[in-house]
């Protein structure tokens, strides 16, 4: 079957130098580079107007962009929109479009283009964004070295928590349904985490730990060790993901749409580090595990391999 | 109604001085930008599989970015591809994603990125390209100046007759009906215009002459004078048109999808400048008219206001 990692595959193997991380690398100045990204969100796929009403859906459009320019350690600058729709839904889009330009100046980014066209039935967006970062700040899935830690910036399973709150349309749960509906990209995180040399790669979180992870293993050539002990569950967590009956460790590792942030850390830096950034940031980098030669990714519980039936986030076209 | 123009103005309200051209202008260095465009393709609007072939419909979404990079005045680097999809139509978008990377080399440009994803029912693509040329190259829609002439590069109002073939299924047409699927941007071209200071404004024609050039008049706040006489209107053209049944020449005005060059200069360079053009390219542009102060776009025949009942050219959703 065609799917998203064939087709990159696929792309990559024209293009071997280009295709793989959050966003592409663009030289700029001597020292100085452009990244760029694209994202695309189709109605019923990515969102639902059912319940993303349209501030929510221009939030989403654009964080979820600035996200992968945060997971380049860049500064996001600029975004192209393209969007189709029916007819049937102008109003829905005309609101869209005003919250749209309020959400990109909010972020102090600056539309600069796009296309607009008619669709037979459904939304689709594409939105392109680009950032700006030095040279020596650019940080890629790729580099991880044996011996790092395994470190994540953000919550895990939230956005789920949400997504199924919103599916299922519960009336409570109103916190986790708008980290679903509204993420906020690590902007500033990603921006610090790019400076510190000490970080060896970083992505972000969108489909998911459990794949996300896997991919950066897979792009670094290494294994992945994630100790399942260190996840730290709430008492409120475990609470509405027993009221939703879903597993909560397991909803942490395989949901999807947080748009936290994943990287590796040389582990002499890690004390040193976790401090600076809690000094920064006024909440903590979470330590989950460490990358080791080898491949795929284990999850271990105190050092014994776990087998965990686990199954990805899908969109809701594959899912539901 | 919410249509492509209403849109434009809202979201130039918003960010005045970055929205209009056929890309937008990102700094490089100090005497280099980049341009930056976006397009989307959609299913049933502005292609059917029916009769686009993977290889044409390839063909077309690299060539329709590439025409607004050439239209700036630039030379397209780099491409990123969003594309959505349903699960019935994966074969056509194997074989269409193994030509896309061909047509990327052919054009000499670098897939750098993008996204894919499942859809319900319609193929989408969406295209960012992105070119680079030095700063007093770059040519906006904004720049004529009263006086100048109006000219075109390039064929008008085949492609519409190839589109009119396709949609009737009929079997000839064939050198018209690939015009329309495989239309060839102008890089080139676009290129040598960007270096020509005499050409003070630039645009590619991708809506029809008649929206087209009513956009550089606006965009310039000046008026079109165009003089019907200096069309052209060949034995073979005007035979197809009968044949259809569809008035060649408001054909030619109207007909999209041209992928021709839109550009005005000034009149004292003109002789000059032709001659250098026929003798680098081995075929003519056309001078069709002038700017002048006002507004709009008057139809001229021996100088006299000629009354067109000009419908322009919509994309399938709105014209059939």
């Amino acid at each position: 079957m065609l799917n998203e990692a064939n087709i990159v595959a696929r792309l990559k193997a024209d293009f071997p130098k280009c295709i793989g991380d959050d966003a592409a690398v663009i030289k700029q100045s001597r020292d100085q580079n452009y990244v760029v990204t694209k994202d695309l969100l189709i109605e019923d796929v990515h969102f639902r107007t059912s319940y993303f009403d349209p501030l929510s859906l221009a939030h989403k459009a654009v964080h979820v962009n600035l996200s992968d320019i945060a997971a380049m350690g860049a500064k996001p600058n600029f975004l192209l929109l393209g969007i189709s729709f029916p007819i049937s839904k102008q109003e829905y889009v005309e609101e869209f479009l005003a919250h749209f330009t309020s959400v990109c100046k909010d972020a102090s980014t600056i539309l600069i283009g796009g296309d607009t066209t008619s669709s037979s039935d459904k939304i689709s967006i594409s939105i392109t964004a680009i950032g700006v970062a030095p040279s020596k700040h650019i940080k890629c899935r790729d580099t991880a070295r044996a011996g790092d830690l395994i470190c994540v910036v953000g919550d895990l399973g939230m956005a789920r928590v949400g997504f199924i709150a919103s599916e299922r349309s519960l009336d409570n749960f109103e916190n986790y349904r708008k980290i679903f509906l509204r993420p906020v990209a690590k902007v500033r995180e990603g921006l610090w985490l790019g400076s510190q040399s000490s970080v060896t790669s970083l992505m972000d979180i969108s489909d998911g730990l459990f794949i996300d992870l896997e991919r950066l293993c897979r792009s670094s050539k290494l294994q992945g060790k994630v100790e399942l002990k260190r996840f730290e569950l709430s008492e409120g967590f475990i609470e509405v993901c027993e009221c939703l009956k879903i597993d909560p460790l397991k909803t942490m590792i395989t949901g999807g749409e947080d748009y936290s942030l994943l990287f590796t850390i040389n582990a002499n830096n890690y004390a040193e580090f976790a401090k600076c950034f809690f000094k920064e940031f006024g909440y903590a980098i979470k330590h989950i595990g460490h990358v080791t030669n080898g491949s795929g990714v284990n999850y271990l519980i105190n050092g014994e391999h776990k087998n965990l039936t686990l199954k990805p986030f899908l969109h809701f076209r594959e899912s539901i």
